[in-house]
Parts: structure tokens; sequence; C-alpha cells
């Protein structure tokens, strides 16, 4: 896009139309662009950066952990997927299928990959032999299709990016305190680098991955008050072990079944940070997931004195430190239309610099989140910048987590629940533990069972709709 | 695999059969698996981290010279592909079609990429207006799938990983010195890193890209005589922007068409290593790419000695300093199993330390290239791995390009030439400059022109089959 054409991308109030909002700064910010393919999208590169700093981090960790990176098939062959019974019957209605290649008719057709379990289980039964060989550890970054009806930027697309690990175990405890491990690693991640704040806890049976034993999940509450699910980590029990045969031999020379997990996280984070900070404004990205944290402008008042405030503004770009990614706007366009520019992109901080400013050894700092402006002597610039950064780090963390402090409600009675739904918030209440009861409630008012929050505390109760005794309060919502 | 399948697997000599040599060594070095679906391979994490490797070292260089990362869709409508006449022709008997998707039969089918020129012109398009966004410049790393009938592991796959850059200029001269620049960045990768020396050149008509002006390619030669393409860049001139309508605005505010460029590099490139430089024994890893630099193999006489060598292992190798990456193999297996397996690997160098080295203050390191053993005492260990994984490096390379020196003849007689062929040389012909005389060399001996090499001295002569004349010398070859 040109910056002529960026310029006059309007973005449309939160107020007047969330998801119209949503689209705006996708498309203000240059994160992301419609394809000629229904339901996928481009991820533009200044989006594209945001997906290397999860890949960067996430990928880190992971290794830290023992975890391996290996590539396993795009492609998948159909017997495989049906394999295990309660996996096809949750992915069926979402694959795409090739059934010619080479200019012939397939004799087999092959699935795009929804997800890999299947693929990788297929090859993990000769991978493993010995309890020596577990706990196996993989995980890999790539690609995947599920045809979806409704689609968005990042939020819900058909093809989408995201890592997938899948791991074995000599048994239910190893499987379940690694799936426990992850979602705990994602929700440090969410919360440290995207300063999204996520309720962790479990899925309900409707609700959990088809296949799995337990999935674990973070939840995030956007601005419209609706829930979006951030990432999820399954204890897939020893039911693939048993569709797919792996199996090892223990200490005592006995054939075992493998325990397995998957855990995964995609690019739809990045439509998580979008819809959790960003305001009419445009996108607010969080310092520590910044491609650029600092922008400088320097303000020109006549051509003549360009060469000079650049040649400043350039020394002060190097003043900065190592850890600290500067971007110095000389294009020949009015600083207005920069500033402009800029916070549509939501580059954490602006540096303003021009002839007064440099009379007085000076510059303005500009905070994206807060709009606040700063004067500071060149001599402080490096850690007035670095802590000011850190300020916005926390203050976009703080600010999410009292918006969804202040909606999460305590509800006891129906009309209190549908109420609060209404009133777009976060509901705590009591629910009798079935799946019938949960379905009723998603019919009638669209809510689902978020999740059942880990360290949750017991307490006795109603059931919010069919008033049976319950033990917990569960998290409802509506979700994106 | 578990160490007792590992410990049997066999390697063919080479000189009895290169094709199963080369099998057996991925099998042994375990770097990749075969998949349940055809044409398919699993690369496994030993395999993976040769390619994280690539990603590292020309992610960084294409970000300094100003390439942005992307990501566009896997499908492609058929009707984007079929927009440039000459792309189409030579993909078609290659592309893997989806028919079906979310339970219903497609409108229009999708291909899975073969490549994606059409599906990323479609959007520059939009990208650009005026001569201020040009150069263009987007990389994307990512899969692609191309249907062929003989496949081999890394070499030939029917999905495989890859970069695919994709440049727009404002006229012929900024796409030739893009094209020109980017296979000399690969020529230093593959020389600097692979240790594979290269011929650089311009392929002809016959061998070109689908739709380029030129192509340039890196030819590489293998332990078996024959050619491997390792990478390519094309110039696409002004082809695929007429076809999909590619403008912009110049100084003088004239529309012009964008000139274009398109350069990857793919996993074969670890193919390419594993047939430059492995050995009867297994695997040899030029000590840029490898994952572990180093494997420290305690030498453990009787198991009460256990613990204290391993102490003083673990001690040393905390001395070798931070860029090389040690392994300390601790597993309760005979040392020379353990040389065995790691020398299948390909591990650069291993330290032996027993009860007498740790007596003498020393260890005893072996090269895996020569299989030389030093006696190295610990103060000078540090700098000795250090100049030794140099010297290891730095012999890959020299020995492999003296191989090829010493296998490339120059010949100007029919006779010479399909004589040389049957002694598996590289080959510097005349040649008459027609497709004609290419061909129907290719249909008589099965050799092709690799390339015609970059600053090639011109020399006045008569083809080698058509006795016309000729003004250069050209690279014929046979390839895998």
């Amino acid at each position: 896009m040109t910056d002529q054409k960026a310029h006059e991308n309007k973005i449309t109030p939160r107020a007047e139309d969330y998801s119209e909002w949503y689209l705006d700064i996708i498309k203000a910010a240059d994160l992301a662009d419609y394809s000629p393919v229904k339901g996928c999208m481009i991820i533009k590169p200044y989006g594209y950066a945001l997906w290397e700093r999860v890949q960067s981090v996430l990928d880190k960790r992971f290794k830290e952990y023992g975890v391996q990176n290996a590539y396993f098939p795009l492609l998948i062959p159909e017997r495989l997927l049906k394999r295990e019974a309660q996996h096809v019957e949750g992915f069926a209605p979402e694959i795409a299928v090739v059934t010619h290649a080479g200019g012939q008719k397939l004799e087999e057709p092959l699935v795009v990959r929804p997800t890999s379990e299947t693929i990788m289980y297929e090859v993990f039964k000769d991978w493993i032999h010995s309890y020596r060989d577990l706990p196996l550890l993989i995980n890999q970054w790539c690609n995947v299709v599920r045809w979806e009806m409704k689609t968005k930027p990042f939020l819900r697309t058909t093809e989408f990016l995201w890592q997938e690990g899948h791991t074995v175990h000599k048994d239910f405890d190893g499987a379940e305190a690694d799936a426990r491990k992850m979602i705990k690693t994602y929700e440090w991640f969410l919360q440290e680098y995207f300063a999204i704040p996520v309720v962790m806890g479990m899925k309900t049976e409707n609700e959990k991955f088809a296949g799995a034993l337990h999935t674990y999940t973070c939840e995030a509450m956007m601005q419209d008050g609706k829930a979006l699910q951030m990432c999820t980590a399954h204890n897939l029990g020893d039911n693939f072990a048993k569709a797919f045969d792996i199996k090892f031999l223990d200490e005592n020379s006995e054939w075992k079944f493998g325990w397995q997990t998957s855990w995964g996280l995609t690019t739809r984070t990045i439509g998580g940070m979008v819809m959790t900070h960003s305001d009419d404004k445009g996108l607010v990205v969080p310092p520590k997931m910044a491609s650029i944290h600092v922008v400088i402008v320097p303000i020109i008042p006549k051509p003549e004195a360009r060469a000079d405030i650049e040649k400043v503004a350039m020394e002060l770009s190097r003043t900065l430190g190592d850890g600290v990614l500067v971007h110095l706007d000389t294009r020949d366009i009015r600083h207005g239309e920069k500033y402009f520019e800029w916070e549509k992109k939501g580059v954490p901080l602006r540096i303003e610099i021009g002839p007064k400013d440099i009379e007085k050894n000076s510059v303005v700092l500009v905070r994206r989140d807060t709009g606040e402006k700063q004067f500071v002597e060149n001599s402080n610039l490096a850690s007035a910048v670095k802590d000011t950064l850190d300020a916005i780090q926390k203050n976009l963390f703080d600010r999410a987590l009292a918006m969804r402090t202040e909606n999460t409600v305590t509800v006891d009675s129906w009309n209190d629940f549908t109420e609060a739904l209404e009133n777009k918030k976060f509901i705590m209440a009591h629910w009798d533990g079935t799946s019938e009861t949960e379905k009723k409630i998603k019919e009638e008012t669209g809510a689902t069972i978020r999740c059942i929050p880990m360290g949750n505390k017991k307490e006795e109760g109603k059931c919010v709709k069919t008033g049976k005794p319950s033990t917990q309060r569960v998290l409802f919502a509506k979700s994106h």
C-alpha cells in the first residue's frame, strides 16, 4: 500500500462497530491483506514480524525443555485420519482434500493436515520401543488448513500458521504434567509478551479436543467482552496410542501403551493482541512484541534544516542501546502524517525532534498507549526510553486486567446470568456438570463454558440453569 | 529409533552402490524417515536442525538486504496459475489439486502451491503504485508440493521446504542485479557454510525456470560425478508483470511495468551436503552447519569410576567456549558403540576421556573427516577444538574442490565427450548455442548443460556435437 492510500484508511470507532473496527485496524496497521482464496489471508511483513517474535520466544523456551523440532508431511492419507474415531468425527467437516495429483486421480484421497496427530503417531510407533525412548518431545512449526465458513483475519482463517507439540510419556501422570506445563508456558508467554491476561483452565467434555482426555486452555477477554481461546494443550491419554499402536517395553519388560499430549498456539494470538490493546486511533503493540520500539520523527520547518536535524536524530538513535529497535523516518512527507501513520501501526514510542529541541538538547517522547508526552534531555534519553517501554508493557497488561476484572461477575440466578450476558460480561456461575445443561445454555444464550479455571476453589452451590447441586463455579462467556 | 536398532544400520559402500549408500546414510544418521505418503519424507530432529541452521544464516543475510518476510496462502486458484502461459505449462504436470473441502465439491479447484509467483503477484499489483514503492523485497519460508515420480529423501520429494524470495524493480537492470546478487549470496552460503564448492552460472533456454528471462544456478559435483542443482535465482523480466498487471508510476508520472525476480533454496541442499562430504562410515557434517560440534565420550573401565570421569568430562565441556556446541554422552553403553554412532551422525569432533587421560590432564581429540587423533592437554583444549573445527571446515571444502577439479575435463571431440561422460566427469565443451543441439545431446547421452559459467572466458571454437561455431565453453554433466 502506498503512503497515500494508507493515509486514507479510516478506522471505524469500536463503539460504533467492533467487528468493522477490528478489520479496519488490520488494514490500517498493514498487518494482513485479503487473498484471492476464500478465507485465506496474506500475512504482510509488519504482521509477520509479530509471528517471528512468537516463534523466537517460544522456540527458545521449548528447546530449553528438551523439545526437538521436526517436520511431517502436509498431506495425510484419509485412512490415517479415520484411525481415531472421535478425532475424525471432530475434523471431518473441516477438511480439504487433494483428489488429483500429477495429472491423475489419486487412488486414495489425501487430506491437507488440519492438525498432525495421525501422521505423526503413525511413525511414532516406530520411534518408540523402550521406556528409555521416553519422553519423546517433538514440535513442528507449520501451516494447517481447516475449512471454516465464517472467517476473519488472524482470528479464524482457512489456513493458519501454528506450532504443534506432540509428546509421548510412560504414564498418565507424565502426560498430565506435560499438558499442564505447556499450558502454563503459554500463560507465561501470553501475559509476559503479548500483555494479555488469561484465565487458564480445563475445557468441558463438550468443548475439549476431538480425541483428548483433557483439554487445557488460556481464555482472554477482548474489548467487546467476548472470550478468545488463545491456545490449548491436550492430555490425549492413551486414546491415540491404542489407535496407532504406540507401545514400549517398560522397566519390567512389559509392553505398555504410551500416554500422549499435544499443544498448539497459532497466528490467532496476533488477532487477540489486536483486539486486547488497540484503540480507535489504531493498533497498539506491546513493546516486548514490537518489531519497532521507537520511531524518530524529525520536525523540519524548512528544507535547508533537514540535513542538520536528521543528523542529530541519527546520532540520538545510536544512543538508545542494543535491545531497542529504532526506526528513523526520513521520508519527505509532513511530520503530522508520520505521527498519524505510526500511531496506526502501534509503535510504542515516538520521539519528536525539531530545531527548538535541538537548541535545548532535548526531545519530546510520546507514548502510544496513553498519548502522554514527556520532554526528555538527550543525556537521559536512553534510560527514559527503556523505562517508558517497561511502563507501557506493564500498563497494557494492567489495563486489560482491570477491564476484565471490572467485567467479570459472579451470578447465582438465571435472570442475572442472561442480564450479565447482555452486558457482555465474563460470568462465574455454578453448573451441574452435565453436557446436556451446557448445551441447553449455549442454545438459549450463545454462551459456552470457556473453562473450569485452574486452582478454582471448591464451593457448594446450585446450577444457575437447573438448580441441581454443583461443587464449583465455571467461566461462561460468549466467544469469538 | 532405539540405540540397538541404530546399531544394526549397515552402510552400503559408495563404490558398491552410490544410491543405496545415500539412503543408508540418511537412515543411519537419523536425518529423515519415510512417511505413509508416497514421495513425502519426515524430517527428523537431527535433520531438521540442519534446516534451522540454513534458515538462521540466510534469514539474517536477507534481512540485512532489506528483504521482508511475509506469508501467502498455500492454496492457489487454478485460474491464477494459468495466467502466465509458460509458467503453467512448466508446472501443470506436477501439481496436486484440492477439489473438495468442507464436505463439498469446490467451484474452482485449488492448487497446492508448487511455487508462489502467481498468488503473490496477484496482490503485488495492489501493493505497488509508485516508483517510491520499489524495490519491493519479499521472502517466505514455507512448504511446497510438486508431484514427482521418482523421489529420494531431501534430493527430490513431493513436498519440500524452501525459502522463496520475490522482488519487483523499476527496470531490467534492477531485476538483473538482484538476481545476480542473490545467486552470489547462495554461492557464499553454500561454500562458506555447507563447504560445497559450486559452479555459478546461467541456465540455457531449455533448462531455465518456466516464465523466466534468465535463470542463474549454483551447480555442485557429487561424489558420483553427477551434478546437483543447489538453488536458483531468476530474472523474470516483465513477463509476470504483464500477466498480472503490476505497474507503477515512474519519476515522470508514466505507467511502467515492474521487473521481477524470484530465488529459492530448498531442503535439497541438505541432500547435497550428505552426498558431498559423507563417507562409508556415515555422515560428515561441516562444523559451520553442525548442531553438535563436539561429542565427549567418557571411557569407563569399571562402574565405580563413572562418577569421577563424567565429572571431569562435564568440567571440560564447560571450558570450550560459547560458540562450541558440545554433547556429553553419558549413556550406559560401551564407548565403542558411542564412537560408532557419532561417526555415523557426522559430528565433526570426538573427545575421548578415560582414567589415563585424567591422570595426564589431557584428552584424545578425534577428527571425523580424517580420523586423525591428537593428544591435547586440557589447558590447550579450547583453542585446539576451535582450530580443529576451522581446519575441518576448510578441509571439507578443499577436498570437495580437489575432487571436482580432478574430475572436470575440457574436451573438443564427440568421442572424448562420450568417454568423459562414461568416466563421470564434468565436461567443459563448446556448444553451438541452439536448444536443438542441447536436446540431441541429452537424448543421446543423458547429459545436460548445467550452466554457462559466470565470468566464463570467451573462446572461439566448434560445437562438440555439430561442429558449428561457438564463442565459449559450457558445463555439461549428468545430474541428479
